[in-house]
C-alpha cells in the first residue's frame, strides 16, 4: 500500500501516519520528493483497510498494490484448481455442461427433461427447488421436495446434480440428500454469513456472481469460501460462474455478462470458471450463440437451461432450450473448446 | 396485462392463448385488429408471470398494466404510513434522524458516540454488531458483545436504536436485547429467505435498497415482508432505504443515490422513506450538502453515521462526521424539511 | 402502439384522444373492457412519438409495438446487407479483419505497421489521424498528415483504408484521399448532424456503438444514415461496430461488449457487424480470448490495434497486439468462424 | 504520478524506465523498497499519458496523484467563477433560473411560453431551435427560423436567451441573432472538435454533462473549452451542467443525476454548475421535488422546461411544468438557495 500525503503535510503530520502503520505491525518505506512524501507500507497489506488511512486529513491517496484477495490468485496458487465431484466429473478439467430445469416443477417433468439433458450429453443435472423469486406472487419452487426429486433423477439418470442453496439451515437437507454440487445464486453473492458457513464445507460450490458485484468484490467474496480467514475451515472446492452482471435492456436480454472480466478471473484466479448464457441472455433464441461465445472466451463449462417442453415452464421458460437446441448447443461448444485449447494451446 | 399477438397468429393459436388464461382462472378481452390481435387479461394479475405467455412463440410482447407489489401501493392504501418505534419516535410524521457509528468498536466508543448523537438532536441511534465487509480481511464488528453495549446505550442514552440483522438466526438474540429497529443491509435486500422471516415479525424494519436493484424489484421485495402473501402474516412496519443505487466513481462518491427513484417511490408507495448521506457521499465532506440534497426531496427522515473521533474509526470512518458536523446538518436539514412540507404543502 | 387508459378516463376524455390520433392521421381499435379502456392506433406509427400521448393525464401507459428504425431491421429488407469496400473486400461476406495502429505517429511507424497487418492476414488497415481524446493535453493525432500517410500507405501495401471521421467539415479532404471507409467513433454516435450528413455519401460508414446507448437507441442512429428520411438520399452502406457499451472496471477492462445485444442486433437488423476487441478489453493481454469471443457470437469481423513496437505507442499502447499476436489472433478467429457458419449452418 | 514496478524489474529495467520519463522531460523520485521499486515523477503530470507507463511489462501500476483538469480546478482558480451574460444576469452569483420550452414550435408558442417565464421569475429564456432526438422519425425543430424566433422573444421580453448548438457550422448564425449562452448538449460532450471551436469564444457556454460520462471525463472536456491549450484562446464562461448521467427506469425516471458527484464538482471546480430537472426527472410531477433536492445540494441555478400547454407539447410535453407548477418551483428553490447560503454559510 502505497501513502501520497498532501503536500501541506508537515513532519509531524508524517511522522503521527508512520506511527500509526507501526502500531498495526507494518513497516514503512519513505520517500521524501519535492512537492510531496510517499509512505509505502510493507508486508502483507491483505489486512490493511485502506480506509483507515483514508480518513487522515493529511493523506491525499491511498493506493493498494496487492489484492486482497490472495488465497484465490494465481499468485498464491499457480495451477489451475481442479474440482473433483463425487469422482463422476472434474470441473476444470476439459469443458463441462451443466443442463437442466430453471425450477423442478414436478418429478415428471424433472425426469423427462434430465432424460433430454443425459441424452444430449451434459455431465451435470440443474433443477431448483428453492426459487429467489423478484415477486412473492411467483412461484417460489418445490421446496424439500423438489430436493428429493433431484436425488431420485441423480440416482436413475446416475449423473450428479446442483441446486440452488438459499440459507445455511438448508444445509442438512442438502446433506440429507447428497446434493453434489450447492449453487449460491447471484442474489446471494454478498451474504457474507452463508459464505462463511460454506467455508466450513467440503462439498463443491457454485458460486455465481451477482449483478453489479465487480470483479475484485466477487474475488473477494469467493476468497471468504476459500480462505476461511474468518470463520470455517476452507472449503477449496470453489466454481466461479459468471451469469451476466449488468441488467439487460427489456425484450433483448437479461444481463449482459463481462467477458472481459471472466477473462480476467480466469488469468488472475486458479479457481475453474463456468458461464451461464442461458440468464444473461433471457431469450431462448439468443442462448446458442451466446454460448458459443462464453465458450471462445476460454472457460471450463456452462450451466445452461433446458425443458422438456419450454412452452409451459413455470419459471424462465422463455430462456430454456428444447432438447434439440442443447444437443447442438453442446456439440458445437465442445467443439470450440477443443479448437481453442489443443489446437492452439 | 395486455398480450400483443403476432401478425401471424391464427385463429387456432388465440383460442390455445385464451385457453391457457382460463386455464389460470382469468377472463379475457378480445380486440381483433387488421394486423394484429390484441388479447387483454382481466381481473388481479399480480399473481401472474408475464414469462408464462411471453414463452409462447405466436405472442409477440406483453405488457404489464398494474404492479406487482399492491400492498405497499398507494392505490391499496392511500394514507401515509407511520412506523411506531415502541411509542417513542414515529417514523412517517415530521423528520426522524437515525446517526451512529457505522460499527460498534467498544463500549467507550458507542457511548462516546451515543452521547454527541443524542446532543446533536437525533431520534434513534444506529451502529453494527454483525457487519457485512467485501473482504473477510476487514473488521467484521464485535457480533453478539456489539448487541449488548447497544442495549446499555439505549437505556443509558434513552434513545431507540437500530442495528442490522444480517441472518434470520440472529433474530432470537434481536428480541432478546430488544433491538427497536431491525436494519436489513442493502446486500441482503433480495434475500428472500430472510425477507419471508420478517414478514412474521412485529417489529420495525428498516430495509435499505441494495445496489443495482430497480425500484420494481425494490417494491416486489418490500411486499414479500409487508404482505406475507407466502409466508407468514406479513409485517407492516417496513421503513425503505435509499442508500446509493449506483456505484460511485472512485475518489468521488460510493454510490449514487436514484433520488428520482426515490420521490417516485414516496408518491406510489405509503411507505415511509428515509435516506442514508453517509454511505452514498462515501466522503465525509459531501455529507451535509448530500444530506440537505436528499431531504429537499420530500422524505421522512435520514440515517446517517457519526462518530466521536472519525479519525481513527475501524470501518467507514472516512465518511463519518464529527460532533458538530452532525450537530449542523441535522439542524439544517429540519428547517429545509419545515420549509418544504408547512410553508408550501 | 397501444394506449392504455386510466380507469377514472370519461367517455369524452376517451373521445378527445381519438380526435387527437385522427388529426394525426392515424385510424384506432377500441377495447372497452370492464375496467379500462385500449385504444389502438392502426398504421405506420415509425412516425409517432409516444410522448405526444404520455403527456396526457388520462392516458395510463403508452405500449410500443413496432419499433422506430423499419429500414435497417429484417422486416424491411430480410436478407444480409453486404458492404461492398472498392470492389475489394465485402463485409458481411466471410470474415473480415481490420487491423493497424490506434493513431497514426509518423510516415514510419504507419508503413512498419501496415506491413505486419498484411503478412498477418488482415482485409483491412486500420489508423487515426484525427483522435478524439479524453484530455485535451494528449497527443490528438497527426491530422491532415496523417490522412496523407494512410492514402500512401493504402497504395504500397493494396490494402483498403479506414480511418475516424470527426466532423463534417474533414468530408472534403477524407474524399480528397479517397478513404475507402469512414469510421464513426463511439462518441459521435448521436451527433445527429454528423449522421445526417453521412446519409449523403456513397461510401461505407464504419459506425461504432457509444457507451451506453443502448441497442434502441443505436439502430435509431443507423437508421439517420441508412434512411435518409430527414435529410439526404440514405447511405445504404453502413456496417455496425461494438466497441464497448458499458465502462469496465480499472485495470481489468475499458468497455464491456454487450455480446447479447450483439446478437440481437445481427438477428433484428440485416446490415453487417462487427466487433473491436482492443477498446472493449483495453488491455493487450485479453484481446486475443476476446476476440474469439466475439467472433463465436456470429458477427461479421473485428477491428484490432496492432503495432510493430506497441511498448512505444503514442496512443493506447496498452492494448495494442504485437505481429506474432495478430497473425494468431486473425488464424484462430478464421477458424471458429468457419466453424460455426459452416459446419454448423 | 507514480510508478509502481512489478517485483521482478531488474536495476537495468528499473533504468530505461527512467530514461524514457527523462525523455519526456520529467525528472524522478526512485525509492528502492525490499520487494519492490516505487518511482515518482517530479513537475507538471497533467501532459502525460499514464498509457505511456502501463504499456511497459515491468510496470505494474501507475498511480495519477494530480487531476489532468487543472485550469478548470480551484487549485488553479480558488474563487468562484462569475459568468456574466451581457451584463444582464451573472451566474454563480445568487440562483439563476433558465425556463422555457423544450423545442421552439412556433412563434406563438415560444411567446406564450416566455411570457410565463417571465412572470413566473425566471431570468433567462430556453429554447430548442436545433433538436438532437433519438429517432429521425421525430421533430426536429425549427433550425434557423426558430433562432429568429426567439432573438425576437429576447426583444420582446428583455430576456437574455439560450439555445443549443449542435454544430460548428451554425455558430455564424447564433452570432448574427446575438444568442447570450450557447448550450452544448449531453451528447455533444465529448465532441472534442465542436469544443475546441468554443475555446476560441467569447460567449457563455452552458455545458452539459454527457450519460455515462464520469466527473473525470466531464471535467477534463470543460478543460478544452476552458484553456484553450490545444486550438483556441480558451474561453473561461463556462458554465456546467448536471442533467442526469445514468439512465432512469422506465416510466420512473429518464435520466438519475449524479448528485454526489455534482457536490464534488461545485467543490473542485471553480465553474458554476447548475442542473436540469426536467431532463432528470423525465415525468412532470416529479420536476419540482427533484428541483428542490438539486437545489439543495448548493449549485447556482437549475435550467426547467416549462410549456403554456403541455399536454400539446411536440416535444418533451410530459416532463414540462406548467406556468404554474413553475411559478411555485422557482419560488421554494429561491427560498432553499437563500435558507443555505446565507443562514448557515
Amino acid at each position: 500500500m502505497i501513502l501520497h500525503m498532501k503536500p501541506k503535510a508537515t513532519e509531524k503530520d508524517i511522522e503521527k501516519v508512520i506511527d500509526k502503520i507501526k502500531e498495526l505491525g507494518y513497516e514503512t518505506d519513505i520517500s521524501r520528493g519535492i512537492e510531496s512524501t510517499i509512505i509505502g507500507i510493507k508486508g502483507d497489506a491483505r489486512k490493511l483497510d485502506e480506509n483507515l488511512f483514508l480518513e487522515i486529513p493529511v493523506v491525499e491517496k491511498v493506493f493498494r498494490v496487492s489484492k486482497k484477495w490472495k488465497e484465490v490468485s494465481r499468485e498464491f496458487h499457480p495451477d489451475n484448481t481442479v474440482v473433483d465431484v463425487n469422482g463422476k466429473v472434474k470441473i476444470g478439467e476439459g469443458f463441462t455442461i451443466i443442463a437442466g430445469p430453471c425450477a423442478i416443477e414436478s418429478r415428471d417433468q424433472l425426469f423427462r427433461t434430465a432424460e433430454i439433458v443425459k441424452k444430449a450429453g451434459a455431465d451435470i443435472l440443474r433443477g431448483g427447488a428453492f426459487k429467489p423469486r423478484t415477486s412473492s406472487y411467483d412461484f417460489q419452487g418445490l421446496g424439500p421436495k423438489g430436493i428429493e426429486y433431484l436425488a431420485q433423477a441423480r440416482e436413475e439418470f446416475e449423473i450428479p446434480v446442483v441446486t440452488e442453496l438459499l440459507d445455511r439451515t438448508d444445509i442438512e437437507l442438502f446433506k440429507a440428500y447428497e446434493i453434489d454440487i450447492y449453487q449460491i445464486g447471484a442474489r446471494n453473492c454478498q451474504n457474507f454469513r452463508l459464505l462463511k458457513a460454506l467455508g466450513d464445507l467440503d462439498r463443491p460450490i457454485l458460486f455465481k456472481r451477482g449483478r453489479a458485484v465487480d470483479v475484485e468484490e466477487f474475488l473477494n467474496a469467493a476468497e471468504y469460501i476459500y480462505s476461511g480467514n474468518c470463520s470455517g475451515k476452507g472449503n477449496h472446492k470453489v466454481i466461479l460462474c459468471e451469469r451476466g452482471t449488468i441488467k439487460g435492456e427489456k425484450d433483448i436480454s437479461r444481463n449482459i455478462p463481462d467477458i472481459p472480466g471472466m477473462i480476467y478471473m480466469k488469468q488472475e484466479s486458479h479457481l475453474p470458471i463456468i458461464a451461464d448464457p442461458s440468464h444473461s441472455a433471457g431469450y431462448r433464441e439468443r442462448v446458442p450463440q451466446l454460448s458459443r461465445s462464453l465458450t471462445a472466451a476460454g472457460i471450463d463449462g456452462l450451466i445452461i437451461e433446458a425443458h422438456y417442453n419450454p412452452e409451459n415452464a413455470l419459471c424462465d421458460g422463455q430462456q430454456s432450450l428444447s432438447s434439440k437446441e442443447l444437443k447442438e448447443t453442446i456439440k458445437i461448444c465442445r467443439e470450440i473448446h477443443y479448437l481453442i485449447n489443443n489446437k492452439y494451446k
